[in-house]
């Protein structure tokens, strides 16, 4: 038989059973993380027919869409009418929009599944990639307070994972527009060139954004770009950042209003007891520029500003008007979790020390196999994860093959440990040697397990 | 606006939350149960490349398959070199044969993931549904006594999941065709044939089968048939079953040989602790014909045979002969968790009666919103999923919601129960209201839920 290449196409991540486990830990606290905070779980269908995924016209979207057709649907030489989802924003639209009178609101969603865009692969660039958000939809309104458990959410999910410090970066839309339009920076096409350039103030430094708004193409002068740009540089605590917002010589309705919703956020967090240093007011926040109204968020890790955003979102007017003449503004937010574990990886700050196997039943006589296949039954029945040795080789090599695998212990049955009715049990990690009573040898196990972890 | 109507495409399942929640719930049991076993995760992208997924010339796989192209590759005009997985196998042969150096053996792997077959769309058929497997691969050989671990998780899963009484139909192929060759009914096409009607026992009777194969193109002959389906009639508590095989007046070496094996195995059931009312010898059980080699398994709910088998698999000789010259052979089975929980939920079997939250906090008094977050707050700092009501309406219809929702618990805290420092639970199940100092809360409401779940 012709022996084919077993490989994976490009632009995807697929680990070893050791990382895959370090992976799925950082998604079940993840996953733990929002249900804590009353998030329902959804999942939808990996394609969504084309008239549904592609609502808006063309675009970028559009160019990285993975389209889909089964062999007898190819056969008949038609377009395919199925594709591969490329976000969960647009089926979470879609899956409101069509259970709209099953669903209660304010609807709580997290989904957590793979998404699929057909870039060029480079580096750090995945075709497949699995997204992590939580989203509130309200029907008509949606209360400010829901912006402020957003952050709560991100505190205590960063303080779980335990990646490092970390800063959650808010700002709100109004705020941004109603100082553009107090500056006399008219909204539209304008405000949007100049906030792309702002969104670049943390990569490019403020001299050279300074230089680019002072030129003629974008109206703004010398004087007004350096006032912007000394405003939008504002980042502080939230208390302080409006203080200083309401004390600047501009004013507009528009900044008065984003100023008192952020107020309202701002008092929430306090409330809801997220640290202080965990989170500012960063004016220079933009997050991209047709969907968000209100709040926005970014993420940074205080110690790997490199990385960007690694957990963004905000507020938004209205989610499904493709699919619906409702009204659903909603607010929420997205970890890109395939990205994030293979930065982490990278940085050694996640690894694949811990196998799900706790621990191993050794093979030290191969007249006692049943022996060891009912202690291992006896094991599981304790609730430990446990894996027995029918042909391991000797007795050193099982334990270097444990350690290598990360299970933590060893649990070793000889014709002497069957005389005595007890059971020797090694602890990988400290080297210890313990002779337990068999019949406490679960218990045990487990109360150490639960001690170390 | 133009409205596109909201729909996903046909053949998938989509779940309101409070079925997704009880769908999650068998994955983590299922997932758990894994784990327990000591087999590790493994995740594999959606996609194949088609060169290494359509190893196979043609046949029914093809037919079936999604091909993907993503919008650049289309516009170049080629036939798709990307297809959607249609099974676990194939993933895990190539995974297997791809990181063979780096994985140790007996490897093994459990895999939760949805898989894609572009059936016609029917009733009960999905084109997208999620499969549940665990294999263990040896290299070179593999023992037999993993043949009995794979029961003993189908038992531990299905006593765990409390679907109903179930037996787990065992069967060996070197039986089977031991049996065969021993009556004269030699290998290859012919055996094929035959077995594919014995398979047909429990659904045709054993009068129907009997005529189909007494017919001429079958070439057995009435007394012979009669014979064969006398002796593939067994089944039986194992040791019974094996008695039973070795005083028939048939002998052959390949009968003899799966005979032993199975007695190895059943030894090994033993010792595990699997019930004996849990499991039985079934020589009618044929599960397919190209890919088994030695024992094969299916698993009956007592009370709904009409179900056929929820969880299969069996032993094969070589799981990666595609992608390498190594020889793996490996035991294991699989569970399509769509269909069953889609059956399941059909036969009431589950239901979505529990909420992931567990505690709603609901709003008495919109003067007191940020006390309520922070009970919340303090609520999610002990462990217990938490929501908090921001504008919900009067308390009786927050009550009421709550109830709907499948929420437990609801915490009240009005302007008396400040004054002093607690809070009244309402028990939504049993009606019971408490008040509990605020301190005590979270402590309590956990040790309660605790006790009921």
């Amino acid at each position: 038989m012709d022996i084919v290449k077993a490989r994976t196409m490009p632009g995807v991540m697929e680990l070893l059973p050791g990382d895959q486990i370090a992976y799925n830990r950082v998604r079940d606290t993840i996953r733990a993380t929002f249900e804590r905070f009353g998030f329902l779980p959804i999942e939808t269908p990996v394609m969504e027919l084309v008239s549904v995924l592609l609502t808006k016209s063309g675009g970028e979207t559009e160019k990285q869409v993975y389209f889909t057709q089964s062999t007898g649907a190819r056969a008949q030489g038609k377009d395919p009418d199925l594709a591969l989802r490329f976000d969960l924003t647009v089926p979470l639209a879609r899956y409101v929009a069509e259970h709209e009178p099953d669903l209660a609101f304010p609807f709580r969603r997290y989904q957590m599944q793979r998404v699929y865009r057909g870039e060029r692969a480079q580096k750090g660039r995945y075709r497949e990639f699995e997204q992590c958000d939580i989203d509130v939809i309200g029907r008509n309104d949606l209360d400010l307070r829901f912006d402020a458990e957003i952050p709560a959410v991100i505190d205590q999910l960063f303080t779980q994972l335990d990646f490092g410090p970390f800063t959650i970066h808010m700002n709100h839309r109004k705020i941004l527009r109603g100082l553009f339009a107090a500056l006399g920076i008219e909204a539209g096409e304008r405000q949007t060139t100049v906030l792309r350039e702002v969104d670049k103030l943390d990569k490019r430094g403020r001299d050279a954004v300074l230089a680019t708004l002072s030129e003629d193409e974008y109206g703004l002068g010398g004087p007004l770009a350096d006032k912007l740009l000394t405003i939008l540089n504002t980042r502080g605590p939230g208390a302080e950042v409006l203080a200083t917002l309401r004390g600047l010589d501009v004013s507009h309705a528009l900044l008065d209003e984003g100023i008192a919703e952020m107020a309202v956020v701002v008092e929430a967090l306090k409330a809801l007891g997220v640290p202080a240093d965990h989170w500012c007011l960063n004016l220079s926040i933009a997050r991209g520029l047709d969907y968000y109204t209100g709040t926005v968020y970014e993420t940074l890790l205080d110690d790997h500003p490199e990385l960007g955003s690694i957990c963004s979102g905000g507020r938004y007017e209205n989610l499904a008007g493709h699919y619906t003449k409702s009204k659903l503004p909603g607010v929420g937010i997205s970890i890109g979790l395939t990205r994030l574990f293979s930065k982490m990886q990278e940085l050694e700050i996640v690894s694949s020390s811990d196998s799900t196997v706790q621990c191993l039943v050794a093979r030290m006589d191969p007249e006692l196999d049943h022996e060891t296949i009912a202690l291992g039954a006896e094991l599981r029945a304790a609730g430990i994860n446990t894996q027995v040795v029918f042909d391991g080789g000797k007795l050193g090599k099982q334990m270097k093959a444990a350690d290598k695998a990360g299970i933590p212990f060893v649990a070793i049955l000889g014709p002497d440990e069957l005389t005595r009715g007890s059971v020797q049990v090694k602890n990988l990690r400290s080297g210890e040697q313990q002779d337990i009573p068999r019949a406490e040898v679960g218990a045990r196990l487990l109360a150490q397990l639960g001690e170390t972890s």
